[in-house]
């Protein structure tokens, strides 16, 4: 006896789109072989064909790939009303209306997932929100945007300047042609925002997590981290700080033994703490259509197989905005008697405390590398802004993050 | 109103068990705000204390934590069959014994959870079972025994002899009074015949996986290795190979850029290779109580908020025994003329090609460390009996197979 159908409704029919239509088509047979039922794409909608509610009516899985959050909301919130489940790998749109979406699937008792969202294949979602929901989480941080870490990686291999590195990325299809999304923050800020969102059981807006991209970056930066031995990575961090949460997204260094600092190119990797489990490292590619279609599939299996993920918001916690942090400091100055006590001084006079420093001659100018002490980040800035009014200083200061945490 | 109690039967009371308590009175309310239910213990199965009978009467959810086959198969087998779900962290239990529990549990209509009988917090299980169920696994790789790995770390950095780092490991924790399952391979073993039973959905006997454990390996080969830029580890395989299904545990070496190859001190680390997903690797912490504790609650949990995983077999694969390898290979000889060309005279008319060489004095002796090309491990073996009967030879020859592959 063949096994019955599990009709699903594709939105959506791009890279991703195609790639999960030849995936459904492949792997039909053990699906149902495992689930007990086939599942058969029976309607999609493009651009310019294709019914919205013929599809809703015909299907009890709805597939979201369209991407951006209109018309996509509307469709995913008329889905999950009229009692479909729901998959997508719209990181936007969960981002700014998962809270709606959530109460929407939970009162019609219909699932709403999305691994893909958040670092394509790598099953971070299913991972907090299923083997760790007994669990009391404190931070959950990685590499969630592979377009910058390519480029981090492609500068810190050949020491090409920010410019070429994209270039290159957007030559090899890693980066789009408006990569503004990518090098600003913005993308690793939303899927920082849904991470923070299920480890912390709280509702985090866009608005609740600070970010800053990789359009600033200097070669120079990199070149003279690597003879420290330690690796750039733009790093997204949640975590519980002084009874609240803490959610930002920055360029930083790590040292050497930190288990990201080995992450290259497109990948993209997540850890998660806490008292009771350690941590818990997770990696692989973080984009690409197969295997964005492929973590799609999984959702679809799991919806076939039963269970659904509980969303409710289960925790009140503030956003934090003034933490501590380790900073490397970049100063051009004139090279001339009494510049390191008069910038030692500043610092000093805001509690700032250096940790190392390596000046180089550089003609008339000198190079100032300083890498502080983890303290109060506004003080850090108080000081930085002081710099920033030296009469000696040929360049703005250029102030990276430093992880300092040891690893085993 | 408080949420209805979910009752739970313990059996056994070791360091796990008592940690598992513990962490259930912590997070007891948590689970009930998230999962529905509030998980409570209301029975303990001690070595002297506590009826089987009247715990299994009075619970809906078992948790096996005893270790060992006997009783802990009959008390499963019986829980099971008497429609409770079980959570077990007990890798000898589901490796002999996993088909007729997952059938039981089958017709019972109940789950049969085990996230903690393999690489301990990290959720290798789950993804397998559920994030992967859709997925056409090749291969499944990794480090899945955390004694091993710290003893292999000891050595290296510390160039320690074998029975020195398995004293240190001891004193530490890391290993047990009586090391044999770990040293030997044979935990490694039961845990990738769970794995692959998994991931290719065929049953896998303990007795087709062939294993190898760490105790013949010499301080002399890690510093070898070392200058090579290798790093040594006891991997399990199970893989895809010539339309059949290879399960082995094997100590091998590593290049540094393998992404198992920082993973360090009693941590464990598993791969997942599949076209539609490149690979996925997850690493943490392989034992502890607490970790421990913790997985067993994460299942605990699932089973709360509902969804069984399946555990039929789906296909049919054969055990294939001869693949390719690359080896190391150590040999001591008379350091006199001809002796390589002898070597490689025996190499040479088994078709086993020599990658490199180097070879160093050492009084009338020489020490020989020779990387071979891939090929069929059956070829390698007879020459290696060849070469062991040449009268020049010193030493009995060591081999240590190789992982050649190469990453981004």
């Amino acid at each position: 006896m063949p096994a019955e159908v599990a009709r699903i409704g594709l939105l959506g029919s791009g890279t991703v789109g195609s790639a999960f239509r030849d995936l459904v088509a492949e792997r039909a047979e053990a699906i149902a072989g495992a689930a007990g039922r086939t599942p058969e794409i029976t309607g999609v909608l493009r651009r310019t064909e294709g019914n919205f509610e013929r599809i809703l009516e015909d299907s009890e899985i709805v597939v979201e790939l369209i991407g951006g959050t209109d018309p996509a909301r509307e469709y995913v919130m008329r889905a999950l009303q009229a009692g479909r489940h729901v998959v997508t790998a719209n990181k936007q749109l969960i981002a700014q209306f998962g809270d709606e979406l959530f109460d929407a699937a939970r009162e019609s008792g219909v699932q709403l997932r999305f691994e893909a969202a958040v670092a394509g294949v790598v099953p971070v979602i299913r991972v907090i929100q299923e083997s760790l929901a007994a669990t009391e989480i404190t931070k959950v941080f990685g590499i969630v945007n592979g377009t910058t870490n390519f480029i981090l990686s492609e500068m810190t291999s050949t020491g090409a300047s920010y410019a070429d590195a994209l270039a290159r990325a957007q030559e090899l299809g890693y980066a789009e042609a408006d990569p503004t999304e990518d090098v600003e923050g913005t993308d690793a800020a939303a899927k920082m925002a849904i991470l923070a969102r299920l480890a912390f059981g709280v509702p985090v807006a866009l608005d609740d997590v600070s970010y800053q991209g990789i359009t600033e970056i200097q070669p120079d930066d990199i070149a003279y981290a690597k003879e420290l031995g330690l690796s750039l990575k733009l790093l997204g961090i949640a975590e519980r700080r002084d009874g609240g949460l803490s959610v930002r997204v920055f360029p930083c260094f790590l040292y050497p033994r930190h288990p990201l600092a080995p992450v290259e190119g497109p990948f993209n990797a997540v850890m998660v703490e806490a008292p009771t489990i350690t941590e818990i490292t997770m990696s692989g590619p973080g984009a690409g259509g197969v295997e964005t279609a492929s973590a799609v599939l999984g959702d679809v299996f799991s919806i076939l197989s039963g269970r659904a993920p509980v969303h409710a918001a289960r925790e009140s916690l503030e956003i934090v905005r003034d933490i501590s942090s380790s900073f490397y400091l970049h100063l051009e100055v004139a090279d001339r008697p009494g510049v390191l006590a008069q910038i030692a001084d500043v610092l000093g006079r805001s509690g700032v405390s250096v940790r190392s420093v390596v000046q180089r001659g550089l003609g008339d100018d000198a190079r100032l590398v300083m890498v502080m002490h983890e303290g109060p980040e506004a003080r850090f800035f108080e000081a930085l802004e002081g710099i920033a009014l030296l009469d000696f200083l040929r360049s703005q200061p250029r102030a990276i993050r430093v992880i300092e945490e040891e690893f085993v």
